[in-house]
C-alpha cells in the first residue's frame, strides 16, 4: 500500500468508529451532482449534503462527457434521481488549456494518440451553460427539466448561480 | 432554480460564512482518488481529506473509463499528482447489471444506441483489480507505481484493501 493510501486507511479507521450506518442505495433527495475533481471542493460540506442524499459525479472540469451521461443515465433509470446540479469553479486547472496543444504534447511524449480531448475552456460560466446544453441534447436521460448550474468561488466558498437555468 | 438546487444554495450560504480560504490549485497531497458516485460515500470525511488535499474523480461504479484516464492524465501532467487511490464499495447499483440488457432497454425506450456500456460487474473486489489493470495499460499517465485499491463497506464505514496492489 502506497504512502497516502496508508494515511487514508488510518483516517478511515477513525471514521468507521463513529459510523452509524448509511441507508439505501437510492439517493434520498433524488439528486445527482456533477462537479469538477478540484481538490478544493468538499462537495458534501459545501452543498450541505448528508450521507445518502445524492449521487456525486466528478471529472476534470465537471464537463458533460459520455461517461457523465452514462453515470446520469444509470442514476436516473436504475436509482431514481430526477434533478441535476452542475458545479464548475473559479481558478480551474482547465481554464485556458488548449486541447490541441495538450494532445500534441501527449503524442510527442508517449507516441500514442488519446481518444479524448482535454476539455479546456475559457470561461467557467459559459462552460456550465455548454454542459447544460449537452444534457439537453442526450436522449438517454428520463428527467431534464430540473438542471441547475453553479460556479463555485474557491476564494470565498460561495456558489454563484449560472444564468439561463 | 429547481427545488434541491435551492436547498443547496441555502446550505452553501452557511458554509461560506465559515469559509477560511482554500489555497492552490495543485493538490497538497499529490493524490487523486477515483471512486463510485454512490450517495453513501462522503469521500472527504471517510478518507480523512482536507480541502486542497486531493483530486476526486467519481462515476457510476468508480470504474476506469476513458474519461477517468483523461482526468487522471490532467491531474498528473498539469497538476502534479503522483498517487492514485481507487474506491469501489459494497451494495453497488452496478452489481449484477447486464450491459447488454441495459443497452437493449435504452434502445427500446429511446430509439438511440449509446456509445458507452453500463459497466456492470459481479464482484467489487475483482472490479477494483480490473480497474488497476486498466490504469496499468494506459500510456498517458506519468505515475503508475503507486496505485491502491479499496472496497468501502457501506454498512460499517470501513475501507477494505484489495489484494494484489
Amino acid at each position: 500500500m502506497a504512502t497516502e493510501a496508508e494515511r487514508i486507511a488510518a483516517a478511515n479507521r477513525s471514521y468507521a468508529e463513529g459510523f452509524t450506518g448509511a441507508g439505501a442505495v437510492r439517493p434520498a433527495r433524488h439528486l445527482a451532482v456533477v462537479a469538477c475533481m478540484d481538490s478544493r471542493m468538499d462537495i458534501f460540506a459545501m452543498l450541505g449534503l448528508e450521507v445518502g442524499d445524492a449521487h456525486v459525479i466528478r471529472n476534470a472540469g465537471g464537463i458533460v462527457t459520455d461517461d457523465v451521461i452514462r453515470s446520469l443515465t444509470l442514476s436516473q433509470r436504475a436509482l431514481g434521481t430526477r434533478e441535476i446540479v452542475l458545479v464548475h469553479h473559479t481558478d480551474c486547472g482547465l481554464l485556458g488549456v488548449s486541447d490541441d496543444d495538450f494532445a500534441a504534447e501527449l503524442e510527442a511524449d508517449t507516441g500514442a494518440v488519446p481518444r479524448w480531448r482535454a476539455g479546456g475552456f475559457e470561461d467557467a460560466h459559459a462552460d456550465v451553460a455548454e454542459s447544460i446544453r449537452r444534457l439537453g441534447a442526450t436522449p438517454f436521460l428520463l428527467h431534464r427539466d430540473r438542471v441547475t448550474g453553479f460556479v463555485y468561488d474557491v476564494d470565498t466558498g460561495r456558489l454563484l448561480p449560472v444564468d439561463g437555468d
